[in-house]
């Protein structure tokens, strides 16, 4: 028979997948002899059962729970129940991860109408009793019966003032009693029926309420933010209650044992006397500072630090504790790794380093990556963002804090950045025709969009801050306006400020302060260095995102996108002229005239990078995507053009296609009009000969994209090399490039042994790669995706976390099978998930080269893969 | 080294793939003691050959080809270029398939201006020699260097009528004389040099003029029509020279052993006496038909008939042969399995059974399954289509013959068939809305649109002729009529005429004869059934089809497309005020009127199948399908359902999706909506609980589409057993039924071991898997296709013809997982792939249970079927 109890002195700290962090903790300080409060942990196995069972707790597990409750009872001489000395407790979730939104606490649980007096007596102390019931009444019925909370409240406040109290603290045992008096009758009118009585039934049903907490709304949402399975569920604390409530020699408090928002090593926290845990949050009283504890009572302050000192030796990491003072008596109610920022975070395991208590190793695996994202944008000055008035929240898609005037056109925001001014770009959704008006904008700010849309995808590439899909603005781009929920109207040219962290929008402008990277950082990253085995690339298509990297710590461009290049206006019109053109020759006459430019990003792009590699993608996207429009834009650009606006229509709709991203793009382009590929591969070959001639060493990979079959990559590779290998002979001078491909369609990664025969690198585009093997459109994902949340289908946009277990499949087939082909083939990973730490792991398994991201991620991927290589050595170590 | 070169006498016809089908059967003859003149064969891996050393013959085979040569010349006692006793060769191409579109013939090869001056001495007959050589050179100038045959054809005219001729025959040796000096002029005219005189040059340009032909543009679609891989090549038949053109003793021919128009069993051919073998072709002369052999030379006839008797029972099939009498003498220059009609086909392979001479096995393994198709339509009248004028060529999108009445909208069309007229519905392209327009036309007509487009996709699943993709037709429909290239109109009531097995459009109505499944056929059909394992079931979503599919065989519903259902006039109203609810008890409301009508569908079809399996998919396409496109449509329907045109204006637009393919459709509705999977599950169980209290016994198999997650399934399969189950309790009876899955998206294929938890069953639907898995819109593929054929990248349109490297692989993926989870799960396939042979025999190869297709391709199937099955066995017995 399975167990599904388990006493505090039966587990320890490594048990947490069985008894949640909480449990573990209080596991192992007990196992540390510290005066932690006697009790069990009901596990999260017993929770995935109750969902197996159906949402029940079966016979089985019920009488386990009260077995281990005899037991305590035994230890502490009290009885759960009995009226006379009666055994009181806190009943309190603990998941393997913390996890706010789930249902927290519920104290004083045993209390009933007989028990309230025996307490009462036993402790001499009538109000303590009372105050205790009363609470408990409450807590039970929000967080169990779900009875809105203010009903009570107002109970509350009734009685208070017809005794003229100001504070809880001011009502004496009689109001308390008529407190209690109350809170069951708003419980028989909500329920029909009278607050249960019997205690096991107390706490059955408390024990139902946490595990069906686990997957109300809030919690999923976190654990989809946060990558945390469903599957894991949640474990069930029940401790014997002390009571911070019983007068002035009592208390409650939480402490970090460090700085959570700086790192410093100071005690830091906060504790009320006289009072139960959730009066601190409450914010009636005001607490004092950990400090002040010293002068209340100095031996329980001294022997906190004591044990504070303890904690965090042991568990090598800063602390964040509950405590409890019962009449003079210090008791520990949790301990965990405290939450901080990424500064202090850094700070902290700088600090333990130095301080000889924890090695470089660990140092790095305490740091998650994705915080230090918050370090490499500007923020907001706290002060002036405290009195700043929001107006909307969208997605926080890309993260910063920028003010400027509202713009809603590319060419309006690049006119209005010419005058010097600062420009947020406001667009219902952004096109890749918008981009030079993103390049510069402080920010972007779109109507419509998710997470991964245009505007998101591209404004994280440029490091640039976004707030995506705020549907709460209506954006009247053509009238030069847009209104709030509110009905406030914002112009053209109005200042506004966008928290691409948090997705908030704020009227007016907001001082922020700029990127600081500290020592610690620096110090951080170069351990990482030394440890990971992934080199990290990124995905930069301008010189300006190009040294942006390099300062970041990148080691390569694994992608560079050439169609953003094609956007710029100075060459937009020839690309269009060769879209329009009829013949080989017409088009190879605009292609001409890009090639000189694009020539001239290479060098730019190769001479940023010195001697790092740079991977180049040919045109990928279908050719659509850079005509216009609205009949008026179709006017201006055929008569540009010189053909009849009719005749541009008809091309416009000729190219529509029903599923663009199935349709007419990628290396299908190039086998169309291979002379796209030749004048793309004369620009790269002509960069590296002419940068190499400057004592450089470049070795361009030329990427072909979108390939489902390996006889289109020879297709599309004779072009190439056949233009490269001709340019090289007449140079005479000698050159190494690559030729490569994405693989980011499904039938790829099947055919990969085919396909490496060809390809000197794989480089994985799981954006498309995703989409495909889910039939699932981004751009059409965003209400499909609401609702599969909200079913418990996805626990995470596929789009934005790599799934591992179906892409991850095709990637692993097409890693094996490629290098049992080409053993030397170069791996790597380009997507939107290259950034990803989770993803990141992954690659480290499939023995990939490198991963690719953006530039603002470089220094989260170097984090990832140093902390993928150190768990990966752990791994093997135990083997 | 290699072998690449074999004498006749070295092979057998057991070395098809070696040495082409030519090859084989001249060196089987050979082995047989025939009369075949000596030669040798140049073999397909020299084909291959090649081409890897980039379109050149390698030193080593060239020496190769000389030597045997030589080995010849001793056989025979004469020396290739030798004046005085020349050694001439006929050069042929000859693949593993015969394959028309390759460079056939050049006979005579060896002559130059020396020999044939001795070949005039050898024979005593110099208008034969120069005859033989004016005649080598045209074909050399032709099929190897491309010289416009017109050319020489003009100048023979001209000596023609110079001296008086009519005939080619009443020209003298004189007369030829200049003919050959005429020739030769032309020749040095085009190719600035002399005719060339070097026997070893003209016989290796000569070969790799074969190997060239291989792969010229008609070869290359014929072999993406008949499904033969590029890889292959062909070989090369240099054999000695015999004449049918020295006088009136000889001649050339060629004979079948059997009638291969109607199978009938009596020697059927014809022959020219004094002619080489492109006279009987070109029809200048009218042949003599093989009868009158008898009379004109009694003993060869004697001896050809014996022979062709030996060479049927030899191969155990019908012969198709090739002579030459030379002065008296007969030569076999090749045999091979007669092409035949479907008719011919079925009535042969009966007979060989009868006759004793081969066994019902091989009698099924002789009939090619694709051909039965033109057993099951209608055709027009021979004499009737003879007279007929056409129009326009489209694709032959779905066989048969159809006349009627031009209309341009599926109402007009349902109004016109009501009045009792024959139709045919024209439309720039079909959508599910024109389903009833479609039901009633006897044809339907598309301008736009592929092999796989709606229209052609719902005119096979009905068995109704369809022309696709008519690009040279303007169609307005808006306006009630369309233009053909040559500028004619057909306005609606104009009479016109379909053949789906061509594509070709006529003018006028045109007589057709009725399919009639001879007893051949039903004889046939009755050995496959006893030879095959695999289930053949239909694609059907009305009695009338399924009543058709049971006429044809089929064993039971693999695919009920349930939305087909919906756009009944009666319904769409109903389907439609659901898709406009804005709440869920609206939405009920709309469903509530859909359910009756529903169960009646699912009565009738259970009826109709009778106790037989009905696999029936929820609802699949995406809503927006449901609604019309046009202001007017809009204006209309939102009056109907009492909403402003505005507001329904915006909800379709609101349902616009980029990427529809991938968007929200298939189980996503279902999770969106579970109230429409209660709807249907409701449906299929009350009509099952209603059929089965008369007596039957169905057991529905409830399909999910499109599922990507294990978790979806699971979501919308609860919302189905529960449903399911709570009408059994209520009707207090017992009714089994099966909840199984379409896999059609890769990740469904990758994960098959998880959904095959869930699912009872697996469907593989293999039109939308092959879209996902190539990333390649089946919509938009049409244009990207024609490019990828003309760069030999793709040879047949993966839509079409199931790609057995990377879909195949994720079958056989999901196929192995998901019995490895759940052994006995039942698997088949329903996308259109599920009528191929070749994709049946893929299926048999997996074990699956059953595959599925229209109605029409039921015959086709349980043939391929069996030979899946005798192929397997053969292999089995072969290990």
């Amino acid at each position: 028979m399975s167990k599904y109890v388990y006493m505090f002195s039966e587990g320890n700290a490594q048990m947490r997948d069985l008894l949640g962090g909480k449990g573990a903790n209080l596991a192992e300080m007990t196992g540390l002899g510290l005066p932690v409060p006697r009790g069990f942990t009901i596990s999260t196995e017993a929770c995935t059962r109750y969902y197996e069972d159906g949402e029940t707790i079966s016979a089985e597990i019920e009488a386990e729970i009260f077995q281990t409750l005899a037991k305590t009872e035994d230890m502490i001489g009290k009885k759960f129940g009995d009226v006379k000395n009666p055994y009181l407790v806190s009943v309190r979730s603990g998941s393997r991860a913390s996890m706010p939104g789930m249902m927290d606490t519920i104290l004083n649980l045993g209390l009933n109408d007989q028990v309230v007096v025996g307490l009462s007596e036993l402790t001499g102390n009538a109000r303590f009793a009372y105050d205790s019931y009363r609470r408990f009444i409450a807590m039970f019925s929000d967080v169990v019966m779900e009875i809105p909370k203010h009903l009570f409240e107002d109970e509350l406040d009734q009685v208070k003032s017809s005794v003229g109290a100001k504070l809880d603290t001011d009502l004496d045992a009689d109001a308390m009693r008529e407190v209690v008096r109350r809170f069951k009758a708003v419980y028989k009118t909500q329920k029909q029926v009278d607050f249960p009585q019997d205690p096991r039934e107390q706490l059955i049903e408390a024990v139902k309420a946490v595990f069906r907490s686990w997957n109300n709304e809030r919690a999923i949402v976190y654990r989809r933010m946060n990558d945390i399975p469903g599957s894991w569920g949640t474990a069930v604390n029940i401790q014997e209650m002390v009571y911070g409530n019983m007068g002035e020699t009592s208390g409650t408090g939480v402490a970090f044992t460090r700085n959570p928002s700086t790192g410093e090593r100071k005690l830091y926290g906060e504790f009320l006397m006289n009072a139960q845990g959730e009066d601190v949050v409450a914010g009636i009283r005001t607490p004092q500072t950990i400090d002040h504890l010293r002068d209340v009572m100095p031996d329980v302050y001294e022997q906190f630090t004591v044990i504070a000192d303890k904690l965090e030796r042991h568990y090598r990491d800063m602390q964040d504790m509950e405590f409890t003072i019962e009449r003079g008596q210090l008791f520990m109610l949790q301990t965990r790794n405290g939450k901080r920022t990424a500064a202090a975070a850094l700070k902290v395991a700088v600090d333990l380093v130095e301080e000889g208590m924890i090695s470089k190793e660990e140092a790095i695996a305490k740091v998650e990556p994705r915080q230090l994202d918050a370090l490499l944008h500007p923020t907001f000055k706290p002060s002036a963002v405290k009195s700043a008035v929001s107006i909307a929240k969208g997605l926080p898609a890309s993260p910063g804090a920028a003010s400027g005037r509202v713009y809603f056109s590319a060419d309006d925001a690049t006119v209005a950045s010419e005058r010097g001014e600062s420009v947020i770009l406001v667009r219902q959704e952004t096109s890749p025709e918008d981009i030079q008006g993103m390049n510069v904008a402080k920010g972007i700010l779109t109507g419509r969009g998710g997470m991964t849309s245009h505007a998101a995808v591209v404004a994280r590439g440029m490091g640039k801050c976004c707030v995506s899909g705020c549907s709460e603005l209506s954006i009247r781009e053509k009238d030069g306006y847009f209104m709030s929920e509110d009905g406030r109207r914002f112009n053209e040219g109005d200042w506004i400020s966008l928290d691409g962290s948090t997705g908030l929008v704020y009227e007016g402008a907001i001082e922020s302060i700029d990127a600081e990277l500290s020592g610690d950082f620096a110090t951080m990253m170069a351990w990482a260095d030394e440890v990971r085995t992934l080199k990290i690339r990124t995905n930069a298509d301008t010189v300006r995102d190009a040294e942006k990297a390099v300062e970041l710590g990148a080691e390569g461009i694994g992608l560079c996108r050439t169609e953003h290049m094609f956007f710029e206006p100075d060459r937009i019109f020839a690309f269009r002229q060769m879209i329009v053109a009829k013949t080989e020759v017409a088009r190879r006459t605009a292609l001409e005239k890009i090639l000189p430019m694009q020539r001239e990003d290479f060098v730019g792009l190769f001479k940023a990078m010195a001697d790092r590699p740079v991977t180049i993608r040919l045109l990928d996207p279908p050719l659509h995507e850079f005509l216009p429009n609205t009949p008026e834009e179709i006017d201006h650009l055929a008569s540009e053009l010189n053909m009849s606006s009719e005749a541009l229509s008809r091309l416009i709709a000729d190219l529509h296609e029903t599923n663009p991203m199935m349709g007419h793009r990628g290396c299908r382009l190039a086998v169309s009009y291979p002379e796209i590929a030749e004048m793309q591969t004369r620009a790269i070959i002509e960069a590296a000969i002419e940068v190499n001639s400057q004592n450089m060493n470049v070795i361009p990979e030329i990427m072909i994209p979108l390939v489902c079959d390996v006889k289109e990559l020879k297709f599309v590779k004779s072009v190439i090399v056949r233009t490269a290998d001709q340019i090289i002979a007449e140079a005479g001078v000698e050159l190494k490039y690559l030729v490569g491909t994405m693989i980011e369609i499904p039938r790829a990664a099947l055919t990969a042994d085919e396909i490496a025969e060809e390809a000197e690198f794989f480089s994985f585009g799981t954006n498309d790669l995703t989409q495909m093997t889910y039939g699932l459109s981004r751009d059409d994902a965003g209400r499909i995706l609401d609702t599969y949340y909200s079913r418990n289908i996805f626990e995470s946009d596929p789009t934005a976390r790599l799934d591992l277990v179906g892409v991850g499949k095709l990637m692993k087939i097409a890693s094996e099978s490629g290098r049992a082909s080409r053993p030397n083939i170069k791996l790597g990973i380009c997507g939107e998930h290259g950034g990803d730490p989770a993803s990141i792991t992954f690659c480290h398994s499939l023995n990939f080269d490198y991963v690719s991201c953006s530039p603002f991620r470089v220094p989260i991927a170097r984090l990832a893969a140093a902390q993928a290589a150190l768990a990966d050595a752990d791994l093997s170590g135990q083997k």
